[in-house]
C-alpha cells in the first residue's frame, strides 16, 4: 500500500503546481486563491491545504520547482549542440527564449507581488538567487565557456539579464521577430567566449 | 487671471503624476486608489478626478510623462560626454542605470497588472512602444552610433532589453555591484558601434 499513496501524493503535489503556475499566469497573484487553484487541479481544497498549508508556499514551490525543470531541460538538450563558435547560435536562442512562456510570466508576477509584500519578498529573493545561480552554471555549461577567463563571466550573466529583459518586452504583445533579430547579433558577441 | 489659473493647474497635474508614481512602486497597482493618489498629492479626489477621469487614465499618464523625462535628462547629459570610442563607458553606466529607480518600479507594477487586465493593456502597449522608441533613438544619439551599419540597431535595442533585466534584477535587493561589473563588459561590446 505505501508505494501507491506516495505516488498518488506525488501527482497530487504536481497537479498542485501546475495549477498555480497557470492561475499566476493568467490570474495574477491578486486574483489567485488556493481554492481556484485546487479546483483547477482537480483537489480538494484540504488536500492542497496538507501539501502547502499557505498560498505563498504553494505559489513559491511552484516557481522554484518549474524553475530547476527548466534549467533540467536545457542541460539535456546539451549533447545535441554543435561544438566550437557554431554552438553561439543555437545557445543563444535557447537562453533569450527562456523566458519568454507562462513560467516566466507566472514568476514575474510574484516577484513584483513581492516588491510591496515583505514575507514573499523574504522566501523569494533566496529562492530567485539559486534559481539564479543554477541558470547561469547551466549557461557556462552550453557555452562551453571558461569564467576564469576576463568578460566572460559579465557576458554569460548580461545574456541571462538580457534573457529577462527580452521576457519583458513580450509580456504585452509578441515579440518573437525582433527577439529573433537580437539573438542573431547576440551570437556573433557571445562567438569569442566559446572555445 | 487666465495665466495663474493655467499654471496653478499644471502643478495640480504634476503633484497628482508623482503621487501616482510613488503610489504604484509602493503599494503596486493592486494597493493603489485614485484617493490615495489625490491625499498624497494634496488636492481634493474631485479635483483629481477633474484631470484624471480613472485611474488607469491617472497612472499611464503618469508613466508615459515620466518615461519621457527620463529621455529629455538622458539627452540634457548628450553634450557632456567624451568623444569617440572612450564615450562607450560612460553611455553603458547611463543606459543601465535607467530601469533602477522608482519610475521603472511602476512601470512594472503597470505591465504586468496590464498581462491580466484587457483594457489596461489596450492603453500601455501603444505608449510602451512610444516611449521604446524614444528610448531606442536617443541611446543611438548618446553612442553617435550609426543605424545602417550591420547589427548597430540590434546591439543597441539589446542594450536596452538588457538595461530592462538589470531593472528586474534589481527590484527585491540592491543588485549596483553586479551591475557595475556587467557594465564594464558591456562597454567593451558596445565601443566597435562608437564611431
Amino acid at each position: 500500500m505505501r508505494e501507491p499513496r506516495q505516488e498518488r501524493s506525488r501527482t497530487t503535489r504536481r497537479r498542485l503546481i501546475d495549477a498555480a503556475v497557470e492561475c499566476l499566469a493568467e490570474l495574477g497573484w491578486h486574483g489567485t486563491t488556493v481554492s481556484m487553484i485546487a479546483e483547477r487541479a482537480g483537489v480538494s481544497r484540504g488536500a492542497a491545504q496538507h501539501h502547502f498549508p499557505t498560498r505563498e508556499d504553494l505559489v513559491v514551490a511552484a516557481v522554484g520547482h518549474l524553475g530547476e525543470e527548466q534549467i533540467a531541460e536545457l542541460r539535456a538538450r546539451a549533447a545535441a549542440l554543435p561544438a566550437g563558435p557554431s554552438r553561439a547560435l543555437p545557445v543563444a536562442e535557447m537562453l533569450l527564449d527562456l523566458y519568454t512562456g507562462v513560467k516566466f510570466r507566472a514568476a514575474l508576477h510574484l516577484w513584483v507581488a513581492a516588491s510591496t509584500d515583505e514575507a514573499l519578498r523574504e522566501v523569494l529573493v533566496p529562492l530567485q538567487a539559486k534559481v539564479g545561480r543554477e541558470a547561469h552554471r547551466v549557461a557556462l555549461e552550453l557555452l562551453g565557456a571558461d569564467e576564469s577567463r576576463p568578460g566572460v563571466r559579465e557576458t554569460v550573466q548580461a545574456t541571462l539579464d538580457l534573457a529577462r529583459g527580452l521576457g519583458l518586452a513580450n509580456l504585452l504583445a509578441d515579440d518573437t521577430n525582433r527577439r529573433r533579430q537580437i539573438t542573431r547579433q547576440w551570437a556573433t558577441l557571445l562567438e569569442p567566449v566559446v572555445p
